[in-house]
């Protein structure tokens, strides 16, 4: 990780002041387009544009990249769209062509496109823009190196050779059959252990992992976790090879739902940073605290109906966090479970039954010794003349475990059936759900106990 | 991703009664590894071992691997030393040989190591255990080709031939000097479009992103991450080169400090996964629902100092669960997003200060927002009468978000500081504290509104 310290970045920043250009390129020779990027979000929009006019095109693109994305719809949004496509669009793999694309106004899109030079690579782009973004289809590019299964080593590294001439890097080599049905691949170590073989298909590894153009993209990071796989084929329905996707742009998804269900987990809205400003900040967690509210307000409304009851006994009251706290433990614990099964693949939607039988063993235990414990702790303190509060109180948390430790499964479950997102069943949302139901549950109970007892 | 229907394992099940070994052989010869790993899973574990038992060494071994952690430990439990070295760590990378090893007890790893053919491979398993398993030594393996700067194209060439015959894949060429320093990585790409260089470090790529061996595993992430790698090089303190991180080990990694962070968010203590047993689920969640069952005690002790109060206003009573629950949101939110930006680099621990005033300012502004709502709900609701709780509710609100925002902050990067995991400080650890400090704020401010209206 490059940290830039304070005394380097006077010293860049000394080089702009003086327009030192041979300076600002010397610095910058040295440097990955990703360090650049993070050196530009560093600076001013001025000082960083000083410095990006010096880039040749392909570094320029690279850099435009690995900007955040913010900060690459400021910049691109000065440039007429002659000057995107040729500056970028023709520099970047068609999959990081269409992610830059997709991020501008329909409008703008077709006028890039027009001004794209190499009419295959546009035609390309505008395939790959069909897809769904959360496709394989969304996330692969077209640029990689196939050769025919029939041809010989010497021919098909003459072929590599023209084709891997515009490429960054090459880890596979796709071999395809007459009617460019995926057969297999070739690793790059055969060019130099088999360097003579006469037909490839003899040397290349057969049946290999491929997805399906219409697969979920989560289902692909799946697969390259399970085969270990730098980069993936993908198919049409009858196998022909589309394009390839890449490790790194996996990651960055895997990442981006990891952070997504966690955010949701902790109740906060948008695709918010801790660099965020106040106010995107305050916009990403307003929603939650609001919705804790107005629960909050519903409880007050709950337990409003019940005043006679505190007034009857008012320990009743010193317990309503325990039971409310308790029901959202237990709620956001199961939920998260099931959120995170079906996340890594260890949870089939098919067997949600079972899940759910097993939520209610879990709360049986766990509801039954937190309910026993209250019980010995209230019976020894508030016991005497407290009966109501000793009985109801257990007898709510016992309740409260079970119901939540069933609805916490139950929601998220329902959800992914739906084709929603269970993680929006998480957090915020499944613990104010369960405080409000154990307030209901406990405010019950009492009543048929005063009544009961007294 | 590969799903065994029941008719198949039904067929697999056929054949291994049968004892059918070419049948079976004809099954497995067209699997992945990994595919194997989960039919295993299906299956008994007898009929595991009798599918186990007809694969090659090279194929049982990577099977291993792709095991679950339990399931590898069950088969190897019944192995002697002298098999398992000679079948599993002979065939296996450095690396996976390390986690296999790291896994065993101190005495059985001592009596694997000396079963080891080749001592090469032995002295750099010793060396890999030598590391700390969350760092970039912890997870680099020793197969790697190397060549020497000042060697030419044909020459590496046939150096990497002999290199690479017991290597699985290879992504990147690693270029080192006279002394082992390493200067540089060779694109594969490079053999083919150079194929006649007289000099490699003529066509190398210079300034090769490289670790340090004690750099932190989370570090090394956000540099795959950052830089879009599929293997990066380790070098110790004078740049000599000591061996290889691959990207789906880092993948692996990054799962798993994810799951970590969102099972500590969600109040989940071990690794537990959907599909583990009931108690093993149980034993997971109830040190949390402990915990909060202390909170929920201790709120009712400090509540039953206060009975008297509720007397006075029972209505005081019917907002105990709005405060407790929005000082937690509150407080889930802010630490979320200190945790979150530690993980992915966003914030950096030196911006601490910086980081408690932004809190401060969305404390104020959510803080603010929430209380007037709440007055505004309450003033047309129960506010006749009842001016003590209108009042107290509101400024109580203001205070438990103010405070929950900045304790919510400072806790996560106090444990940062003290090189403890900030993931410990979320999720029901800072709801159940700051539920705990509302009843506290809520109480002191209701009394002291008590004593100056009446």
């Amino acid at each position: 990780m490059k940290e830039y310290t304070h005394e380097y970045l006077e010293h860049i920043r000394g080089i702009i002041e003086r327009r030192d250009e041979d300076a600002a390129r010397a610095e910058l020779a040295d440097l990955h387009p990703a360090d650049i990027a993070e050196l530009y979000q560093e600076l001013d929009l001025e000082e960083a544009e000083f410095l990006y006019k010096l880039l040749d095109d392909d570094l320029a693109a690279d850099v435009l990249m690995e900007l955040d994305e913010d900060d690459r719809r400021k910049l691109l949004s000065n440039m007429p769209a002659e000057e995107i496509a040729k500056q970028f669009i023709d520099h970047l793999d068609t999959d990081d062509a269409v992610d830059i694309i997709q991020e501008l106004d329909e409008e703008d899109r077709d006028k890039i496109l027009s001004h794209i030079d190499d009419v295959e690579q546009a035609g390309d782009i505008i395939d790959l823009l069909k897809y769904d973004e959360d496709t394989a289809g969304g996330l692969m590019g077209t640029e990689m190196i196939v050769v025919n299964e029939n041809w010989s080593m010497p021919e098909c590294i003459r072929q590599m050779r023209m084709q891997a001439e515009d490429m960054d890097e090459v880890y596979y080599v796709y071999v395809v059959d007459n009617d460019d049905r995926l057969k297999g691949t070739l690793p790059l170590k055969k060019l130099i252990t088999h360097p003579s073989v006469s037909k490839i298909k003899h040397v290349m590894e057969d049946d290999p992992v491929a997805v399906k153009a219409d697969t979920p993209i989560d289902e692909v990071a799946l697969d390259f976790e399970k085969y270990d796989l730098v980069a993936m084929p993908v198919v049409d329905s009858i196998g022909r090879l589309l394009g390839r996707i890449t490790v790194d742009d996996v990651m960055d998804q895997v990442r981006d739902s990891n952070e997504r269900d966690y955010q949701l987990a902790s109740g906060l809205t948008h695709d918010v940073e801790s660099d965020d400003k106040l106010f995107a900040q305050t916009k990403a967690r307003l929603p939650w605290l609001l919705i804790g509210m107005i629960g909050g307000l519903c409880n007050s409304f709950i337990l409003g109906k019940f005043e006679g009851g505190f007034v009857v006994d008012p320990t009743l009251a010193l317990f309503i966090p325990l039971i409310g706290g308790t029901g959202g433990n237990v709620g956001t614990q199961s939920s998260a479970i099931v959120v995170q099964g079906l996340a890594n693949g260890s949870l089939d939607i098919k067997k949600s039954t079972q899940q759910l039988l097993k939520e209610l063993g879990v709360g049986l235990l766990n509801g039954g010794i937190i309910a026993l414990l209250v019980f010995i702790y209230n019976y020894f303190t508030i016991g005497h003349g407290h009966e109501v509060t000793t009985f109801a109180v257990s007898i709510s948390l016992f309740c409260v475990v079970m119901f939540a430790s069933v609805f916490g499964t139950f929601v998220p479950l329902t959800l992914e059936k739906l084709k929603i997102d269970p993680a929006l069943a998480t957090g915020p949302f499944i613990s104010i759900t369960n405080d409000i139901i154990g307030m209901l549950i406990y405010m019950s109970i009492s009543s048929w106990l005063i009544i009961a007892l007294h």
